[in-house]
């Protein structure tokens, strides 16, 4: 596959640093890819989505094949260009978004059909249509179309959902085959069963993709649950292959799925909790709507390498917040996305010098040591 | 006065070619000051604004005294250093903003009470507290207390309010003459009334201020109707004092009011419009809300100077502003504010080559010109 390749370059216990190649640049793992949902990463520009170590952005099929639409994004160049991101994307399927956001109309062997959230439209989404609009968006990484449950769910019903992913995974990548130079990952599905788990790993890898994802997790079952499905399939995935965790996930999270060996991943965090005035740091997170940051003088994280966590007080970005300003939004997005990167890039270096386990609980002890004292 | 001083440099028919120094930096004018009423200029980082060619920014006593508090911006080392802003900075008084947006509970020669538009809490604001309170933010331009009518208004109400705004200037002078290194201005009022104004202006020249506003005006009135107030008063008002022409206006009427010989302007159209779809270009404004801009590849001005009008092109712009991405707020601000301070450096630079009136004709060829035509 010449437009993408992943390179494994070392592992440290069960953690893992290795690079992705592809056509619009490298991606250094364990990586962590903010959320474009519309195109666009909330409240932040792209240069600086860029500026703050960010190799790779995800977008969602779903939103942009009903707004502005898969075929306009194509005839204007592509997502790339669309939204000035010159670096590597990875779109999804749009089948989570589908059970999640639209009113269902049908589901069954063939795809889904389902209403529109924004005009009511009836659409539908099969595994080629999946494979066509991603082709259109010109991503990266497409992902092939799967059927996403809510947990908990009945054992059945995750099986049924598991087989029928399987069998849209060959009709994915079928219908993926004649697209050049960009990677279709598939994605192991089973709720929290390990041997569901581990039935869907081992036909996916029969299939063959260059990569796998680990989907439908982080939808409301505990850490621990998450963490027991990498336990289960971690070793059977293949090494040369990147493996990615979506939708995960809290800075603990990454830690955790990193040590078992995930090498991507994406989440709202970061800008949905920077959008509702709550921050991430290297001593856990900070709720700036608390009175308490009023007069309180100091930044955030004088120690950050994001100039918003360094600049600007406590008391002003806490007024932001309460003055419902848009800069609020701005500027606390850049920080928590800031603090994720960070945190990639420790663990990247930290596998590098193979301390990754004296990282981790450096980083478990920061957290633990929380946020300053108020001031008195 | 130490700290603030005025020269002007040049004179091109009436248009004025000058710089304000102060104690935090020089401020070219004629000048265009984006407004940050709660102590941000809306979804833009102070950064941007700086480097988009912005010397001096405005803030809002009244929003300020009610969210944080004077006191507490004082308490946090003053407002430059609060909304990380180290350039200049004037603030208006409140007059204008409790007229506007307060319920009013009382108004006498004394000063005026309202009620928080925020909680409902009862405030008073006298001229001295609108002194005590500008000297606590520590703005480098401070405005006297004035009342502003709602145009159009009975002459004998004109007359009273400018009377006691007359009234105010000397007790506002007199409550800030302690304040070292900054400035106050005086506001001329007196509705469209050419004679009352006359009467407003002598008398604050009488009174002695460092600079002269232009208040009351941009309220709903005629543009003709304010240009003739800046033809009736111009001549009187002293050569050495920059002129501020309040809140005004769309990039017609900076063209006009400089040419007039104003040096100073806020307005909060170029954000407030960015924060609606609304771009103002050399070819007039652009509704990017409008459909016919869904396939458009082109960005909104190669040639401007901001990269947000020429690295995203319209069709992006548009999906931006329809999927109600706070990245479209963010862009087409800066494109805006962009505009409008090219606007201003064009205009200086034709000042200091004596082609003003060359340069007004040209904008307005542009203007007239309009938009790029819809692709077909």
């Amino acid at each position: 596959m010449p437009g993408f390749s992943f390179q494994l370059k070392k592992t440290d216990g069960g953690a893992r640093l290795g690079e992705i190649f592809s056509a619009h640049g490298n991606v250094r793992t364990p990586a962590f890819m903010p959320v474009g949902t519309q195109a666009a990463v909330k409240a932040m520009r792209p240069d600086e989505v860029r500026a703050l170590g960010t190799d790779i952005v995800l977008a969602n099929t779903y939103h942009l094949m009903l707004r502005p639409g898969a075929e306009r994004i194509a005839a204007l160049g592509g997502l790339h260009r669309f939204m000035n991101w010159p670096y590597p994307i990875l779109t999804d399927s749009g089948g989570f978004q589908v059970m999640s956001l639209a009113p269902l109309r049908k589901l069954d062997a063939e795809g889904v059909e389902f209403r529109s959230h924004l005009d009511g439209a009836m659409v539908t989404l099969t595994p080629e249509r999946a494979m066509e609009i991603q082709d259109l968006l010109g991503s990266d990484i497409a992902m092939q179309l799967d059927e996403c449950l809510k947990l908990p769910a009945e054992r059945t019903d995750i099986e049924r959902a598991m087989r029928l992913s399987l069998a849209w995974a060959e009709r994915s990548k079928r219908a993926f085959e004649h697209v050049k130079d960009r990677a279709l990952f598939g994605i192991v599905q089973g709720g929290t069963e390990p041997a569901l788990r581990l039935e869907s790993a081992r036909a996916l890898i029969d299939i063959s993709f260059p990569g796998y994802a680990i989907g439908g997790l982080a939808v409301g079952e505990p850490q621990a649950a998450m963490l027991a499905v990498l336990d289960a399939v971690g070793p059977v995935l293949p090494e040369h292959c990147p493996r990615y965790l979506m939708g995960v996930g809290t800075p603990e999270d990454l830690l955790e799925a990193v040590s078992r060996g995930i090498d991507l991943f994406d989440c709202v965090l970061p800008t949905r909790n920077g959008r509702h005035g709550l921050a991430f740091t290297r001593f856990g997170t900070v709720n700036l709507k608390n009175a308490r940051h009023a007069d309180d003088p100091r930044p955030l994280d004088p120690e950050s390498h994001c100039v918003a966590a360094r600049a600007y007080s406590r008391a002003y970005l806490h007024h932001l917040v309460k003055a419902n300003e848009i800069l609020a939004a701005m500027l606390i997005s850049a920080i928590n996305l800031a603090y994720y990167q960070e945190l990639m890039a420790g663990m990247r270096a930290a596998i590098a010098a193979a301390r990754f386990a004296d990282f981790r609980a450096e980083a478990a002890e920061g957290w633990a040591r929380g946020d300053l004292s108020p001031l008195t």
